[in-house]
């Protein structure tokens, strides 16, 4: 920590938040440091005056200027992701740029575009399953997006594209205590009583629904909701627990570990 | 329900609460009415002069009269649950009355004492567990017993017991979300960065920690908690959830269905 | 109880939902049928057969069709409320037709148009309010409004509006434990450290900000959240519990009680 | 930050934990750092050490050992939240000792008793309040007290016996969305529909109920809880917040700023 420190404030920059974890554990140690930096400064002058630090305590480092991380928004039918996204990034309280919005769906092209956001029709089969994929690393390359946001797209994306995708997608999904695997999980859940439904925001990873959590919401049921009540409940738990995720993200507040995280709210 | 209330009215007894749910998928129907009845008003003589309407419309019923229901709790080591249970029962607020209390170890007998409680000490191995079962439902039926509470007892129920018991036991977990099955769940918890732990109270099914939810809880936590603080949070809501469940039990107002409850609260 | 359900089977109708309250202190009875009549039923000819039923138990009573609501939405400037409502009315889930926007500033003009809503400019000032609230009144006339919704309306309305609308308006405000009066709250509720902010929907009563209570919603913050984070976060709980309070009510699942409401979920 | 850091690592010192917070309105800067000393180090010795280095950069400092702090609980009738401090003072949980309880009444003498603690009657009258104040702070002296924990103890204290034990006196009590002022405000609360209760657990000043907050909790209600019903729905949020903010306190994670504090979790 010292020797960050040191380094920041040897060039007269202005420290202005710093978080850090101990994982008393893994004897690892995580930390964030937000700074004014001097006029003319470079991250990658910063990047190669700081390795040879780095070096000499095993830390793994990136710098971070203020520029906001552009966005991929991944759709297929359901909306409410991403008029949530598109409302806080218009108002700026997203913490990022959206840069394009892709689809296998034509159904939110008329919200996009409303938005003035491009929108792009992804179709995709069994068979033209690879090609689409890379299709999304192509706008990914092509619209120097930093984040992928899968907003309630409902592919599943191939262990290959995950790996390469690896914290830099995010996924949001439903969750309830306890979890039900498999096909219509609220009527499952409807099936069992349950009286908390949730949202679980995760990176993507090769494994399936189990990537590292971000952020997690609930809210309470009972009863007399029918598993469409659910999954509208549900809902408002995704919009509030993915719309988090990406914005801590971008503010650079997230470090993905293992599979955990460290988020400097 | 017309039938219900005529039966009532005609008898000159007074509504006090009645609730009734539409289950739309199933088509069946549940209802629960709480009156005063006038004076030496009999269960078993209401049960036989409502029995012929209630073939008419085929209807499950039950009466029940004010009295409180007696209850066994099953404990192990931890404490906060039997802790909270004695609390509320003292404080009058649990709507039941605290029978005994039994356990496969002696770690809880002063603080079951120091209520003024029986505590009765159930050794269980692998081999006299047919005996010590036996030796529940021996007291279930000497403490004439309502309800068996699952206070954190940490063995696990044979099919055949919990048959026996099946709509008379609750019992308490902790719940994530996602779920998190196997052993060290905290462990698993903490491995994956969830930022919710809960408790979920159930009925005791043959299918373990699967029956029908009664009532969850749930509480935030961060990066900064290791697993021993994550267990010491879903502690408290396995309090707040067992108790809800214990209370609402007793008041009569959870009716099991399948694999569901319809929770009148 | 048994007069309504009688009414209803003599006619043929079918009881979907039925809840009821009895308020012990206050000796009241609240009552809400939700049924399916038969072809033809009227509502004005239900309410004439009903009348003399109501009169012999000193009832209140109204019967609704399953025609949506029809609601006048009143906006300022933060569009937060305005952007939820419309997706949920767009998507159907907010049990409700919005007739039209209207708004003492230009700034949403543009949010409402593109989701092809009539948006109406009243400007205000101490002067012109009292035409500027009779306006208000001939549009719930002209659009046969069933329901005001102030949506971050920022203009406090007069006593005589209040009255004129009462049990036909529903107002949002933030909320805080425990609450501060007077200008910026929300500065106020950061000097004071306070770890949750909320959201309160309510009906306009001529006491400013203090009308029965219909939903409220609550999240959790910490010291890092500046007075402008906390104000974000009270954003997200005025949204959710503004689009419950509209769609309870539309559902006509609220009872207005003195102070006080009846809320059958 | 950084004279900190290389004033511990100068001494051989682990830091263990390390959190800070930069106050951007007010240009302050709050540090907590927990480390391991080597053997032999002394507090006091520490204390003048580190003096010169807080003069010069204008630091308030405080360096604890890692003894647990020792409680005064007052209480008056209501067990709950005595119950609840006790348990996990026990259970190892609660970061404190309890040295002593008091009370202006008897009730609470057998729960203190049974556990082992000393249970002192200070009874209190409009005539007697300056002695039992001064009684109340001879405990203090007598038993090496370095927090009092007004666990629903029902008096008010004077202005002056609140700024004697400024920083080191933790009150509970209800809260609601909006607030309720003056007397039965479960009564007021249940008049108006609230849908949430809560608690509010902060520090003593001489301003009452109105110190900084450490930490708050909420529970949902609804219209079918009678005034008695929402007052235990508070109680348990009561524990709950309380339980907290003395933990976090006796870990030194509390800092008072001025109406607020950080709390360092």
């Amino acid at each position: 920590m010292q020797a960050v420190t040191s380094f920041l404030y040897d060039r007269g920059f202005d420290i202005l938040e710093h978080q850090q974890h101990d994982d008393r554990m893994g004897e690892l140690f995580f930390l964030r440091t937000e700074f004014a930096a001097v006029d003319g400064t470079d991250v990658d002058e910063l990047t190669a005056a700081f390795g040879p630090i780095a070096d000499r305590f095993d830390m793994s480092f990136t710098f971070h200027d203020e520029r906001k991380p552009r966005l991929l928004v991944m759709v297929s039918k359901f909306g409410h992701c991403l008029n949530d996204l598109i409302f806080r990034w218009r108002g700026g309280t997203l913490g990022a740029e959206i840069a394009v919005v892709a689809s296998n769906h034509e159904d939110l092209r008329p919200m996009a575009e409303a938005a003035g956001l491009e929108f792009i029709h992804i179709p995709i089969t069994p068979e033209t399953k690879p090609q689409a994929e890379q299709r999304m690393l192509d706008l990914v390359e092509q619209y120097d997006i930093d984040l992928v946001v899968l907003a309630r797209y409902m592919q599943i994306l191939s262990d290959d594209l995950c790996r390469q995708l690896e914290g830099r997608a995010i996924n949001i999904h439903h969750s309830f205590l306890p979890g039900f695997k498999g096909a219509k999980p609220y009527h499952q859940a409807h099936a069992r009583g349950v009286k908390l439904v949730g949202a679980t925001a995760h990176y993507v990873t090769a494994d399936l629904d189990e990537g590292p959590i971000i952020e997690q919401e609930v809210n309470r049921v009972d009863h007399t909701y029918t598993p469409q009540a659910l999954a509208h409940v549900g809902q408002d738990a995704e919009c509030l627990a993915l719309s988090r995720a990406v914005r801590w993200h971008c503010e650079h507040r997230v470090l993905m570990h293992g599979s955990s995280t460290v988020v400097f709210r």
